[in-house]
């Protein structure tokens, strides 16, 4: 039994959806969470940058006694995670090995599709892992360079003709194979799950990226005896590098519940 | 009479339509352009960041000999030209003044609308300086956080459905007054002009940023004997913090010309 909090960190605050899950999941843990929001995106930046934002991420993060990282971030997960791993010795879960695993797991034609920024599908490295668990299995992949701002702005709504336009037209090629399981693979998509269900159909199964990662994490603590005392009820603490102002009103969309805990705003810099 | 070159920098590639103005205006001058396409947009983040990012904008343009720089960027413009203009001895030109200039000239009835990105909209530095040259002047400001990504992923074309609908949402409250002038206070926005022309009416004024800013610079250099050689052809060199795989494609929707320079990438980070 640990009741250490678990850290959670993210390029920006679509990672609030993987700490959804780990407050549903694993309601008697601490969680502490980072958005790097005033240098998000990470996806167009080279590895080395990226991987020194991701140490100073870690570094801050590190600042609390942790038991545990989550890093809901898909950029760091695809390019940092080993590094990152090999230089912290806590346990550490990524976004694209557990959601990977899962979609391995529900396909049944063995035809997966993946939705997600322009950087992830770039890196191939979706395709990579997934031909590592079954080489048999094809992969569809598409970029929805949209879909980040369009969530930010509030236009999630099922009936919003615009977001409901841009996801028709991103997903009509998806629609057009016979796949059978759809990665969302960026934290902000869990929000358009409505909308890209409907659209999808009711024969093709979600995946949810930070959702998966929440799973894997669970099992990780519970494999090495790290779960809290089941008794307690959890917190959680916010924590951004930009404006916190609109941290609330957006921070609620994410975690589809009122949040009644204000962010404080750090200087990444300073890590 | 000094041909060393002019710098340009915008957070993204909507600065290029004031190189468009630049390049028509002033086509004997040579043009360095920087984009700062792996941080943009600025628009959303704070001041504190944006002079951050400014300040390392400006460093890496310093970094060639220049005769005087323009901030083709509507949120530093707004957040920050003060104290660039303290710490730097170059002549340095902005877009808010050049444009506030330009609209006050303009309005007949006194009725003038904005508008720009939040981070613009927020600072109330365009009603500020309206209100410096004539304080009888009634400013509608709107913010439209959208327009950035929508033009940048190529919905700008008259006709789809996805920028009308987004368009007319922002416009509707500024079609209910009887203005007779409107700001395009984002570089961005020039590629809109026919959208936001048909929504608002042929009795609209549509004042655009970059455009302006390319004036005022002319003016600037002329006062101060610093233009180029009149015989000779100016040239001009991009680059860009993010990949250039695509910039060729999208420079040329805001240049409106097709460009024949591949552009550089540098790393922002360094500077």
């Amino acid at each position: 039994m640990d009741n250490r909090p678990i850290g959670v960190f993210d390029s920006g605050l679509g990672g609030l959806t993987a700490v959804r899950a780990l407050r549903r999941l694993l309601p008697s843990e601490d969680l502490i969470y980072f958005g790097d929001t005033s240098r998000v995106p990470y996806g167009g930046r080279s590895r080395e940058t990226i991987l020194k934002y991701a140490r100073q991420d870690m570094r801050f993060l590190r600042s609390f006694d942790l038991k545990a990282i989550l890093i809901a971030c898909g950029t760091v997960s695809t390019t940092s995670l080993p590094t990152l791993q090999r230089e912290n010795d806590l346990p550490m879960v990524g976004v694209v090995e557990p959601t990977c695993r899962r979609a391995v797991d529900m396909t049944a034609n063995k035809k997966v599709g993946l939705i997600a920024t322009l950087a992830s599908v770039r890196s191939g490295v979706y395709e990579k892992t997934i031909a590592a668990l079954d080489p048999e299995i094809q992969v569809y992949a598409k970029a929805c360079p949209l879909f980040v701002p369009l969530v930010e702005n509030g236009r999630f709504q099922p009936g919003d003709p615009v977001i409901e336009i841009v996801a028709r037209e991103y997903l009509e090629e998806m629609r057009s194979t016979d796949m059978d399981t759809l990665i969302l693979g960026c934290t902000h998509y869990p929000l358009l799950t409505d909308i890209i269900g409907r659209i999808m159909g009711p024969e093709v199964t979600l995946i949810s990226a930070g959702e998966e990662s929440a799973y894997e994490l669970k099992r990780t603590l519970k494999a090495q005896e790290l779960l809290a005392d089941p008794s307690r009820s959890g917190d959680a603490a916010y924590y951004v590098s930009d404006r916190v102002e609109d941290f609330e009103k957006i921070a609620a969309w994410f975690l589809q519940e009122d949040l009644h805990h204000e962010a404080n705003q750090i200087d990444i810099d300073r890590y």
